[in-house]
């Protein structure tokens, strides 16, 4: 019997498919449609309306980006709120640095939190029983909007691309109460999409922030299925514009956190070289 | 009418499609299958035995990455060979170089070269008639092999991967010769593919040609239609390795060269950075 392929569904003009080598998922949440499927070469993949957010065998290079740039570029993160972020990838590599105190993770879905948990182990890796970890099944909006002033050194929005549930994290509201709720130097990432399809997106989304952040910026990471070059990680922050720092500092910091070494993709050496933007992106910025 | 789609067949477990929304050309040539099709997004996209090879809207990234990276990094090429690169996409990046005296081009496929010329011209941009271009239409391998020793100084080899016709480009035999037929600090320049799908390219074509360089290296594209995450350019070179150099050198060279400002992928700061590699890729290295 032929095998089953499931379309991406992102682009009208072009289109990635993974081969269904096995179905291991499929529900109908109240927010979304999601779908893990197993491919023989991608491990396990998930989807989310029809759009892949993860697979098992590229998450590291933007779970790693995501993570490991914002906390080593902070250098002392105690308190580190993500929002969104589902699967674990984020929450296990923030635990990974020995500083931070706190892990707060607010994920609106909690069906896939649990799909997640039964299907995607390997993406987790036990994060969620972490003693520092704290997982919130809720509304990040409402969440920001509840927080104490000052409350967390770094966030991290690990979101879908502004359509559907994600829309409301690229909004005016969202960045206002994300600064008020930042330390005086805290900053803030998100995912900014792929500028090359999605051309507007990391446009909007820095002219959006620099209302109300001091520095805005962004990184690139070459994830291999959010395909289209580069994807664009956006960097805000309050205070000093700590993005672009030396080689050897962001190396002492890992060496600190015992991660040298410990990486696939990110390194001392790519998290300063990923702030180098090709002119067809950087020109997106403001 | 429903639009038909065009699939790319390189890979069993994942695919890419493009809408076709014009056919513009097939042929058969006496060594491939020749595809030139119109998408809405993509622009003129070029397929060889169903591999897509070239879009109008993504070429900017790998021809300039192929050519200036290594321009710049030998700093004063005056006779460049180029290999394969049928659409005109390179020898139009090195003829911007005003210390290049001449560009050789062979291409071993005349019916890629017409085709290119009748439906490709804007990635030409018009370089098949400069003066300091001799395009031949004939083997690669029987050119270096008949090439005196010493006669050039860079050396761009811009195959298919090492599949089909292009296999032969990835021999001992065919790296033996490029090494004797470059100047004593020349250098040589050829894609070895996306490590994270083809993991086993970059390993072998820079084994292979550490017997016969002083020096291997390799730095990075995010290629959007090479698709899964960073492809890797391989070079390699005579003499002392000159791959690492300041972005103030290389911003003086591309100033000479009046290209500072005129690229869209390349800059002196994207040319550094690309030699910083993730591990998983690094470990891919002698």
């Amino acid at each position: 019997m032929s095998k089953q392929w499931i379309d991406e569904t992102l682009y009208e003009e072009w289109k990635q498919s993974f081969r269904v080598d096995k179905e291991l998922a499929y529900k109908q949440s109240e927010f979304q449609d999601i779908r893990i499927i197993e491919n023989d070469f991608y491990g396990r993949v998930l989807l989310l309306d029809g759009v892949t957010q993860i697979t098992e065998k590229d998450e590291f290079v933007y779970q790693e980006m995501l993570t490991h740039v914002p906390l080593f570029t902070h250098g002392n993160a105690k308190n580190v709120l993500i929002i969104g972020a589902g699967d674990g990838g984020v929450l296990r590599r923030v635990l990974q640095h020995p500083e931070v105190e706190k892990a707060t993770m607010v994920e609106i879905d909690g069906d896939v939190v649990s799909l997640s948990k039964e299907f995607l182990p390997k993406i987790s890796d036990g994060c969620w029983d972490n003693p520092r970890a704290q997982v919130i099944i809720g509304d990040g909006i409402k969440y920001v909007a509840d927080a104490k002033d000052g409350s967390f050194d770094v966030i991290i929005v690990d979101s879908t691309d502004p359509i559907g549930v994600g829309e409301v994290l690229f909004t005016d509201a969202f960045y206002r109460d994300c600064a008020r709720i930042l330390t005086p130097q805290g900053l803030i990432v998100n995912q900014c999409g792929v500028p090359f399809m999605q051309a507007d997106e990391l446009r909007e989304t820095s002219l959006r922030r620099a209302k109300f952040f001091s520095y805005v910026s962004a990184y690139v990471a070459a994830v291999p299925t959010y395909v289209g070059g580069f994807m664009t990680l956006g960097i805000a922050g309050k205070g000093s514009n700590r993005t672009r720092q030396s080689v050897d500092v962001i190396t002492e910091r890992a060496q600190k956190a015992n991660l040298l070494g410990k990486t696939k993709y990110w390194s001392p050496e790519v998290h300063t070289a990923s702030f180098c933007l090709p002119p067809y992106i950087q020109e997106q910025l403001p």
